[in-house]
């Protein structure tokens, strides 16, 4: 076990990862590892099972302690990449010891008094946290907010139609194995997909999803909320109202698993208040922070999963201005859901939180 | 080699299957092997290099004639199932030798002397033919379409943006061929889908696909068009108001290839002239022929490929109103792209057509 060297902490905030052994958790420490590091001590907070466990995260081996109040002590900022409801009891313990709390679950996210942060969007409205507690938005909403943020400023948004193509890793790493068994369950059988059913036979339990994931697609994410929604797809309208700042914005959403290991996709028809051109828009997303554009199917370049998985930005591509409405874009995007829509864009709510707390000298 | 019974064949019209050992056309004989026989003489056709094989039809084996036009003498229908420019050549063979051609392919979908039919929503229109020839849609249109046309008909349609999720059927037998490569390619490594570029080096060549469709989507098929469009994204826009007679209809459809062996999905936000309420969308649609409504969320039960493929209907699900907008329902349909999505498609325009030659007395 090394030590790191000592200067790195001089002056600099403590952060805690909370959940440092999970799926989201486990991307966190190669995040931390390998952005500029701005963090003094880092302690690794996991559940009493995990306690003892020792993971590396900049070059470093630390030893995972339990989740308990004495944990925050001396925490400047503490990350929490854990299930809603122990992030509900979690984070306000944080926030009572000093700690700005930076919470990835759903617990706080359309609380009034939490800000719900994506930093290219609005940094800002991280210094407005009167609970200690600064969320960050759904994996779904952040895989595309960027990307309209950008659009946003630079023609006034007013509706979104969005449809998704969601990663299994949504679903955590019971997702991720239970699509890699089912994958290995379907491939040596060249007579399945061909009958109804055949399918749902072949691999059995679908685990963490409603139908089997290989050789299929499934229209639900989520539990059911009025109307035949989805949360998922409620999440999407709500969070995107509140990281614009646009309490109006019509959303509709419908949210779709595929069997995709990790990184989602979107479909998106976003209808502004003046009129769009295909080439602006392109030039806006190409210039807009942690957006790519890809955008030349000619040569058959547009953002797929397969490529933008591992990647930080929002990669967007498939840009057309409608045919039928000169203020309608349609954008196909995607973002990988463990960094962006997760890990990475905790990370850089903790970062601006820590600039405001060691301002630059 | 059987010999069909003679009364079957008397005075019922004399059908040609061209392609008839093909994708679809191995779709076609088993459908017309099931559905009430209205068919004298069945005559199947095929490329040169196909003539000769024998395939069963109504329990009857044929053998597999060579495309010529003497292959048309005595034909009263002939369904094409047969690539663009074969069509192109063929059909207008078939017409002057008297028979009712039945296209599938896109060579005269929007020709306006040519009908593009969906008997469940404008049966009227095959008779209107001044060419012999009527048009069978393209398989994502027909994927949903016939749902549509109930809601069409209950609350005017104006407008529709679609997100597709289609099968790799879509390109045919090698489309299929190319997805189960892949699959057993992918299959058996537990690492892949976790970094940019490792699913398509172990994929190597994608077959008929832009990228590899294992463990990915792809947001593109057909050509590129004007605007950055694909042509099937177009044939959806076109198609869909072509069929529904609405000229004027709004469509902005981005599509996206799954790994899906048979069966389109597709998401569909429909605005109409007037408000719309959920539960009289759902029996309008539960009441529709050829539709199937599976809605019912808390018990997991909607539409998916793996569970509608090798069926005839066009099954809806997840039926919402928009909560932005009192005029507007989403919905997710799924409908097999090689039945309903083209044989079957085919199969029924050919009947109505056999219905006019010979009324049931």
């Amino acid at each position: 076990m090394s030590i790191a060297p000592i200067a790195r902490r001089d002056g600099r905030p403590t952060l805690a990862v909370v959940g440092a052994t999970g799926a989201v958790g486990t991307v966190m420490l190669e995040i931390l590892s390998t952005r500029a590091d701005v963090w003094g001590d880092i302690r690794l907070i996991a559940s009493p099972r995990s306690a003892g466990k020792r993971l590396t995260v900049r070059g470093e081996e630390l030893e995972v302690v339990a989740l308990s109040p004495e944990a925050f002590d001396g925490v400047d900022v503490a990350m929490f990449d854990v299930p809603d409801e122990v992030s509900a009891e979690w984070a306000p313990v944080a926030a009572a010891k000093g700690a700005v709390a930076v919470d990835n679950s759903g617990a706080f996210r359309m609380d009034p008094d939490v800000p719900l942060v994506v930093p290219e969007v609005n940094a800002a409205a991280a210094a407005q946290r009167p609970k200690g507690i600064i969320s960050n938005p759904n994996c779904t909403t952040l895989s595309m907010i960027v990307a309209l943020g950008a659009l946003h400023e630079a023609y006034t948004l007013q509706e979104l139609v969005v449809a998704s193509y969601q990663a299994a890793s949504g679903a955590g790493q019971p997702g991720i194995d239970a699509l890699r068994e089912q994958m290995a369950k379907v491939s040596g059988d060249a007579s399945l997909g061909t009958v109804a059913g055949d399918v749902r036979r072949a691999v059995g339990d679908p685990g963490p999803f409603p139908a089997p994931l290989a050789y299929n697609v499934v229209p639900w994410a989520g539990s059911l909320k009025d109307g035949g929604w989805s949360s998922e797809e409620l999440k999407v309208r709500n969070e995107s109202r509140k990281i614009l700042g646009l309490p109006d914005l019509k959303v509709s959403a419908t949210c779709v698993r595929v069997p995709v290991i990790t990184t989602h996709s979107l479909a998106v028809h976003a209808v502004f208040a003046t009129e769009v051109e295909q080439e602006r828009a392109q030039h806006v997303l190409a210039q807009a922070p942690g957006v790519v554009l890809v955008d030349d199917p000619a040569n058959h370049e547009f953002p797929t999963p397969a490529d933008v998985v591992g990647t930080d930005p929002t990669w967007v591509g498939r840009v057309r201005r409608s045919l039928d409405d000169p203020r309608a874009l349609e954008l196909f995007l995607c973002g990988d859901n463990l960094r962006k829509g997760a890990a990475l864009n905790t990370a850089q709510i903790a970062e601006v939180v820590a600039a405001e707390l060691n301002p630059p000298r």
